[in-house]
């Protein structure tokens, strides 16, 4: 009987088209790992995402999994396929799980984190880890107004414009649960927490996109709880870079199926 | 009369052949902007750099200085030079300072910092800023034989050995002052940081590298002093890699002229 094998992921997402498979020309997180897990183990596996992520997002602590008949001990795999992976990828833990594991559907929650570099000069050395924004922003009223969208809501307002150009009317899956959303600035860098039980599509990227624009005062205080009623892509600020953003982690109901970053 | 202006600057090394101009197809933090201030200014100024970075190697705080007949700003500068840099390298501030003010000759102290990721698993998004050292280190000890180095003491067992190779029996340049080095370590990561009035050449990759091999077992405690004494390259730890190293800060006599990095 195939073993089900869970790993923790980190990722440099620069030079990715994102973690989803494409086809044999766009370099892929999913594709470069399905690569070295083919030559580990000498036959196709299909590796299972908790979810995607954009192109040029990152990652520290994602959370995928994989069926395999094989008697090699979890440790020599993380050895194994971290000698066959490209720099900008590495497989901080390899763990089995019960075999009825899914790391998509059993997903409980997920932490994405937003960096911002926030002073008038942009920053070189950790340019494609940050978004720089030149001009001052309040922390203090992003923090306040983030507070807004914790607990459970129709979140259609912050879901990708064409996204939501496909969907019906009257779908209802726009409502998801956002945990925590914590705002903490420490010298120029101002980071943004998100944990949620699921993600729209681009939704952390529309919501800093519009704590910016709040926290410029663009937009005045009191924005996000009007833009949350609006229900309309239309209303919220611009989507913030991907290169901001990173999957922190992924918690499953079993303590012992977390997946944490090793820091 | 000409304005004599001192830079404060960001770079990420990865793809620079160091600090110092080499020629027409060498690509070089000194020569970019260099470049940067002949499109600002329309004609050839020479940059003094407090001193060379090693190819890979990164800095949060270079100084440098240049002399220019302009009426413009240094906060226009800043603006100007950052338009016309690339990405992977930021100035952080322009100040005027006193016509004789020199950034090599006038250093009091530079700061390096080296940082080791001293866990199994390699890293991916910070890569090319740190040293992976997959063996546990005792940080403790290496903290302990780091001291022994701390004040004025003559070098010559930390030089590059080429460099040694080149030099006379009987000079005595290899004497410096190091004023502190600390050992740091917090979750998987290790920064030392290592401040004195002059570098030999690859000196605190060489000290880094002794380090180490200290704090892995390879040499036995109460090595440091005595490789010290021995006066010869020979006997020291390799030289670690370029890309864990960062040029932190250089400080200057007078206050306001000290090079700080933005953070």
């Amino acid at each position: 009987m195939p073993r089900n094998i869970k790993l923790t992921i980190e990722y440099d997402g620069t030079e990715f088209e994102g973690w989803q498979v494409q086809g044999p020309r766009h370099r892929t997180v999913q594709g470069e790992i399905q690569k070295a897990l083919r030559k580990i183990f000498k036959r196709d596996i299909v590796l299972v995402g908790s979810g995607r992520t954009d192109s040029g997002t990152h990652a520290l602590g994602q959370a995928a999994n994989f069926k395999a008949e094989t008697s090699m001990p979890a440790e020599e795999m993380v050895r194994a396929l971290n000698a066959n992976l490209p720099a900008d990828i590495a497989v901080l833990a390899a763990a089995e799980v019960p075999d009825g594991f899914h790391a998509q559907f059993n997903a409980k929650s997920k932490t994405y984190r937003y960096t911002i570099l926030n002073r008038p000069v942009r920053c070189a050395c950790l340019r494609k880890l940050a978004f720089h924004v030149p001009y001052p922003l309040d922390a203090t009223l992003m923090r306040r107004e983030g507070q807004v969208l914790v607990g459970r809501k129709d979140f259609r307002s912050f879901m990708a414009s064409d996204t939501a150009e496909k969907m019906k009317p009257g779908e209802k899956d726009t409502v998801r649960t956002i945990r925590r959303l914590s705002v903490k600035k420490e010298g120029p860098w101002i980071s943004i927490d998100v944990e949620s039980d699921g993600f729209l599509y681009k939704m952390v990227r529309n919501i800093v996109g519009t704590l910016i624009e709040i926290g410029s005062g663009k937009l005045p205080s009191g924005s996000m709880r009007k833009i949350l009623l609006q229900k309309d892509r239309g209303y919220a600020g611009d989507t913030a870079p991907a290169r901001g953003l990173c999957l922190v982690t992924v918690r499953y109901p079993d303590k012992k199926q977390k997946a944490r970053p090793g820091k």
